[in-house]
């Protein structure tokens, strides 16, 4: 991890507006009735008045949704102006798929005026269902004509699936003497895996930056956030993360690396770090955010490794989803992860804002009040810490509890 | 998978006896209140009036219990006369395992006046919970006292823990016109994965077969039954795979591979393949049993990459406890496994006795009745079918679907 992003920044100030934080963004949402009962928001359009330096992260399931081969190839000069993104329907395994991604970015390019390579396209929802042009048809002049600075809250709607909370963030800070902004909005809370937390996030700055410096940053902060989330073990096919940039704070374009892209990067952070907390809070059924930490690993892959196999594990997520301290299973997740440690130097700690108990020191049980145990577990956010006593490499990954909910919101998703 | 195992023998003959099936095999179970309020029998011996040949597998998690510590020191000879083993306490991260898995050890070989080296112990149960002796004190001596022919059903209840049903299967065949038997019982429902299902499993035989025939046969009959079965994808600290041969059939002893080492090695499959299935069956809330088998993978390991990858996928058995014909998450499984495979040449089928129906050709979703998926999805038994079209292997996986039950029984399994 930067030492930019392990100190608080003094400098950084959270504000509202999420993915219309930055200058020169507009954004708007809408019901297109992309599943035929919707009664959501399904369609957004995020807009800047200028052609942006981009950047994006995808998925690395083998099967990917068909937007995001459009997407690629339209973002491979680096340069976005708009983008086009529907709930409902994931667009992936569909026959016309590339038909369906391609003329959305059209018809947004047409509605918007603006070059058709310009536009990024992302979809989410079902995979494998018969999609049609047709709502995009209907929809996407209304979403260009209704384009507002304070779009940010329909648009952010437009993305949800399961998830049962918005998630924007933005944030103020300083370059060159320049105010800038940095601010987005995220949606993901099932099928979320590192590569990455499955997702779509759109973040937007005016912060002047090269595209390849946009892309340099997206990949830092991705590793300790987004991509130490896991809810359920399941990678999905259509993650994206999308970062435009308009220019407009007026700060020298940074281009390379130190010195204001370190500030950059901590700005990109404090978003990012908490759209990844608040998609492992809102994973589907939880009731708690669990947040693992795993100190002292002889290097970094070990303790990353560590930390994400006791996240992931069922048996340990239904233990804390009843507030059980049953460190028994973060040993045996610690056990069959591919990480490397010496089982006799292993102490756990269960932690919360209701105090802090050891529970294995030494690879071995410590006495502990089960009560105190069950008071700290029973927290709304809950720590373990994992202190593998074997050299200086830390990590920290987030997840939540297994609940009986996350089978009912998934045994019949499509219906 | 060995021609021997592919087809179904018509010299096996399933019988009932489990564990004592084989001629020389006595066992005994008994409440031991291992937990002080358990209403079940927690300890059992299994012993043979004479020293048999033996070999074992074991968990391949990192943190073993102290049984499996002591059980390896003696089965370094290939030599073994008795089991003692108990639920209710792993054995596991306690300070003193070591002392109580020897002890147990020492307490057995006293009752049965035998080499404590001939000892085999195994535990399963609750992790990191302190441990006494008392209670084999108290029950070793009751349980040597009442072996018998037909205690299999006692020492089978014994080794259960959130198992719904016993486990126990046996077969009759013939080696060199010897009629010869074969059978065992098994345990495991939650903490299921390969590597191995999660599970303890006694097998006795009365083939006389050389303890390095008895590893190898165990090697590669685990490797398409345990190894593909997968509940929850957590791994145990305590799973133990052991067969012991007394030799009393008489055949001449199998020390090398083919001729008899084949018919032994079908006898075993067809035991240790109901294990595996029953295993998934009674995987923790399972409703159904689902098999995914993986065809024309361009090689073996492929093929079981992606079958286990589906058969983990908590999205794909959530779906399919609700018989929803959600194959877009097979296709998303497949997609995140490490498997190498060409998207657009999968096919996907989904089968049960009430029929089979395509939904997936060449990558893309077909038409089919939701209706008729839904009769067939229906089934307590349900196939996944997937066709890479890329090669000639194949592999097969068991898991179960994803319950609201799963959750209740590990949310509160201390207590």
């Amino acid at each position: 991890m930067n030492n930019c992003m392990e100190k608080s920044n003094e400098n950084i100030k959270f504000i509202d507006g999420g993915v219309c934080a930055a200058k020169g963004f507009k954004a708007a949402g809408i019901n297109a009735h992309i599943k035929a009962n919707s009664q959501k928001n399904d369609m957004a359009i995020i807009y800047c008045d200028t052609v942006c330096n981009a950047a994006a992260l995808y998925t690395q399931n083998k099967v990917k949704g068909a937007p995001i081969t459009i997407t690629r190839e339209h973002l491979s000069d680096g340069r976005a102006q708009a983008v086009i993104v529907n709930s409902g329907n994931a667009n992936t395994c569909n026959a016309n798929g590339i038909e369906i991604a391609e003329g959305a970015c059209i018809l947004t390019a047409k509605a918007l005026n603006i070059n058709v390579n310009d536009v990024i396209v992302a979809s989410t929802g079902v995979i494998g269902q018969p999609m049609s042009l047709e709502p995009f048809k209907r929809c996407i002049p209304l979403l260009a004509e209704g384009l507002s600075e304070k779009g940010n809250n329909d648009a952010c709607a437009a993305i949800m699936t399961t998830d049962t909370r918005q998630k924007q963030f933005a944030v103020e800070f300083e370059l060159d003497g320049r105010i800038c902004h940095l601010g987005g909005m995220s949606k993901g809370s099932g099928m979320i895996n590192p590569n990455m937390a499955t997702m779509l996030a759109f973040i937007t700055t005016d912060a002047a930056v090269s595209s390849e410096i946009l892309y340099r940053a997206l990949n830092q902060v991705n590793a300790v956030t987004y991509d130490m989330v896991s809810v359920d073990g399941d990678t999905s096919t259509n993650d994206t993360l999308v970062i435009m940039s308009s220019g407009y704070a007026g700060n020298d374009e940074i281009t390379e690396a130190g010195g204001n892209y370190d500030k950059f990067v901590s700005a990109l952070y404090a978003v990012m770090l908490n759209f990844a907390k608040e998609t492992a809070r809102d994973g589907e059924g939880a009731s708690k955010l669990i947040e693992c930490e795993v100190k002292n690993a002889h290097n970094k892959e070990t303790a990353k490794t560590a930390a994400l196999s006791v996240i992931n594990s069922p048996l340990l997520k239904a233990a804390i989803s009843a507030a059980d301290a049953n460190w028994g299973r973060v040993m045996c997740a610690l056990g069959y992860s591919k990480a490397e440690f010496d089982v006799n130097k292993v102490s756990v700690n269960f932690a919360s804002e209701a105090g802090c108990v050891r529970v294995c020191e030494n690879g071995v049980g410590c006495e502990f009040s089960e009560e105190e145990a069950y008071k700290i577990l029973s927290e709304d956010e809950v720590r373990i810490v994992i202190d593998l006593d074997e050299g200086e490499e830390s990590a920290v990954a987030w997840g939540c509890d297994l609940t009986y909910d996350y089978v009912k919101i998934n045994a019949e998703y499509r219906s």
